[in-house]
């Protein structure tokens, strides 16, 4: 078994986060015998559907509409599009055999679906009147990653891709709808408590085929940033390649217009990572397969024991039926303290005590995991007392995230400054930038950071000058270094 | 366009079938340029969505956790059980290369994941304490099939593959696990209105690396059987091979025993091809993406039809408050009976018609799609005599599904009787069996079919004689053209 750490702080980092994914029984890494892929147990399966709930919803209340595509895209098709083929070229797994036979075309596992629907769409849409056109699945991806794979975070067999593809007439409405992922990514990111900035990736690292990408990064507990959610404008590119063309409102015929955003289980990773202490998990509760455990504690003898089991089964009752997802911890072989440790572990949100105390006093013992603090509330008022901690815990979370994150992000005016931040995984540094290729490229080489982009809503450091050349600054670079 | 036939049953099944899948918008076919691969449209996403939940809801409720394995199983992992790959083998799609490199060890997209679980079981499961333990899984698998393939029916990407497998302690564990999952899915295909004989496969047609194999077929209008779910007992072949040991009561140690069963998109090409009919779709209201559609029938003038609309609108409210999947289709540019042929091809099964009449009346008309009949219901009663006529049909669906099952199921006593019903597809015939393989196989020689197997309930042709040797016979074997 994975040894705990001391902390998820610094160099401790992948080891807590091996260790907790292993003893919360989330996913299990490194054990199945293929590099990068890896195995979602019951507990961690639940956590990753209530995320992929929540995106649903999102997407569903806008017009989104779920399809599923296959998972083997030919040669010739994946090459069709030349940009695009260089940027995944390296990294796709290729099927060259069926049965005992040498496939005639050989098939792609997906690194994305952006040539699968496109080529799909070309049959689907005709004319402007069925646009917007916004779709979107969840399925397993691939990469053939040769840098050193982690759990999650980089993965040969991406799970957990949430892919969503629109289509426009016009490359006006196409941003339009960058701007709303982008707003539905925010909400997402922010009813999950993950804080976040939002960057316009350099030209020199947009998305294989894009006009340009926005990105979503988050910053781990080691002080390194973590993309977690990608929206690109796609251009004509993929409608070109693949004969999107529709009828437009002046009965002329052009080609259609794309975007493509997508998130992974880099997401699952982020909650995990962010939220978690060294005891283990802290979930939110919108996303805990377990919003409430019951512990009853045992009394001085079998008959008060019996009426604690008694009450511990009502209060049960009272909550499923207020449609919590509750556990009752009714396991007699162990003690109260035993499975205390067992759900801190797990991130329970609020553990219920229940002993004699409790039932002399008409009360209810809660627990809350984010701050390993006690209340306890009149047993009458149970219902409304919980709801309000697992809210005050949402709370907590993200206020407690976002406050770390934001002192982990530093603007500086020089590469001199901004050095020893990415060096000793400090977090992000922000510096002002002329927006040359040539200056945001050395601000990578001589920080050893990655250059993430820049802010999207336009924010200038007035009357500063950019850290490589020393011209006017347009813009701010933020560096980091990243997985 | 594909052709509409005539009809859907004998010939014109293959056709039909083609056609409503394309003009539902529910699964395309034959575009998408991989043989056996289709793509799921929203329509038919939801659908098979829905009908997932009512598996999921099934499973859950009998203590199965669901999870995630990979898709890529190891050339050495999937050759340890030698029976299991030689029942495989021939149709196992292979990834060889990942970016520019020959991988060391070939790859195989699962064509089922027996191998892969019971790898990680034997980290997971120790003790008898942990057990029974059931756990199921939705993914794709991956077949060559290099047979004609067919849209759903017979697929290499199989896109809806819900795998069990179950760990046990006994031989007779797993076998009351068998019994539950016969159970499981009996009711599911209950809920979906789609009849099903229950056989044990032959020996010689059992699934590779099982004791036996329970299967369940249906029957599709060109009078052909279609094996839509199957209960293995795995013994301890897969246990002894991946080392699932576990501590038994008495302490000692022994190999766990194991079942497996699963369904496919198979059940969804059942639901389509037994409840539509040459108009479309009908779907069963529990699978049925919109359960109601509302029609507003325009007035004689502008000032009718909005008062038309208005009260269409609350109708749409009512319904959609008590919980209904419900759509008000309030595109003016389309004439009602426009509207009508495309929510008929959809298979919505109720249908809500408000015009001046219904107004006048305080009345609102509901067609049922079932039997293409109106009925003309008190306003005031809207909601209870929707849930009548949506429990109406279902249960008419799922009569009249049986009866037809029950017209194409023929006892006969001999070969020369048995031979025109499989030639002519006409469905299966029952015949007198001594229970020997020699028999069996020479059933399906004679007769061109394929020997389904024997009731499970034990049922003896008593003072029969076997078809083919004319000693007694010990039950009956099942014989069908089939997919």
């Amino acid at each position: 078994m994975t040894e705990k750490p001391p902390s998820k702080y610094g160099e401790n980092f992948s080891k807590w986060f091996d260790w907790v994914i292993e003893v919360a029984e989330i996913y299990d890494y490194g054990r199945y015998p293929v590099k990068g892929v890896g195995v979602w147990r019951p507990y961690g399966f639940k956590l990753r559907q209530l995320m992929l709930n929540i995106m649903r919803r999102l997407l569903d209340e806008t017009g989104h509409e779920e399809v599923l595509l296959p998972l083997l895209i030919p040669e010739n098709i994946f090459r069709k599009e030349s940009e695009h083929v260089r940027g995944f070229e390296g990294e796709v797994l290729w099927v060259t055999r069926g049965g005992f036979e040498e496939l005639d075309i050989k098939l792609a596992l997906r690194p994305t679906s952006e040539t699968a629907i496109s080529y799909m769409e070309s049959f689907w849409l005709k004319s402007y009147r069925q646009l917007p056109k916004k779709y979107y699945q969840v399925a397993s991806i691939f990469r053939y990653e040769t840098k050193a794979t982690k759990p999650m975070l980089r993965v040969r067999e991406v799970t957990t891709f949430k892919e969503a593809h629109t289509v426009h007439e016009s490359f006006e409405d196409a941003e339009r709808q960058v701007k709303e992922a982008i707003e539905i990514y925010s909400k997402f990111f922010d009813e999950l408590g993950i804080p976040y900035l939002i960057s316009k990736r350099p030209d020199w690292d947009k998305f294989a085929g894009a006009l340009y990408s926005i990105a979503f990064d988050t910053l781990l507990p080691d002080g390194r940033a973590l993309q977690i959610g990608t929206v690109h404008h796609l251009g004509q590119t993929f409608a070109k390649v693949f004969e999107v063309r529709i009828q437009k409102r002046d009965e002329t015929i052009d080609y259609a217009w794309q975007t493509s955003y997508g998130i992974s289980e880099r997401v699952i990773a982020s909650i995990i990572a962010i939220h978690g202490d060294e005891r283990g998990l802290i979930l939110p509760p919108n996303v805990a397969p377990i919003q409430i455990v019951i512990v009853p504690i045992p009394g001085k003898d079998i008959d008060e024991t019996s009426r604690v089991l008694k009450e511990s089964k009502k209060v049960y009752g009272d909550l499923k039926r207020s449609g919590f997802r509750v556990r009752f911890d009714d396991r007699m072989e162990l003690r109260p303290v035993e499975k205390y440790f067992e759900w801190e572990i797990k991130g329970v949100p609020v553990r219920v005590e229940i002993g004699p105390k409790e039932l002399a006093a008409n009360t209810i013992t809660l627990f809350r995991r984010d701050l390993m603090e006690r209340i306890e509330v009149n047993r009458a008022k149970l219902i409304d007392e919980v709801e309000k901690l697992l809210n005050s815990i949402t709370i907590n979370l993200k206020e407690r995230a976002w406050k770390w994150f934001r002192e982990h992000i530093f603007r500086v005016s020089s590469i001199d400054e901004a050095k020893p931040i990415i060096e000793n995984r400090q977090g992000i540094a922000e510096v002002p930038w002329c927006g040359k290729e040539l200056c945001g490229l050395r601000m990578s080489d001589e920080t050893g950071g990655r250059t993430l982009g820049s802010p999207i809503n336009g924010e200038e450091p007035h009357g500063k000058s950019c850290v490589i050349c020393g011209k006017p600054a347009i813009t701010y670079m933020r560096i980091a270094k990243t997985y």
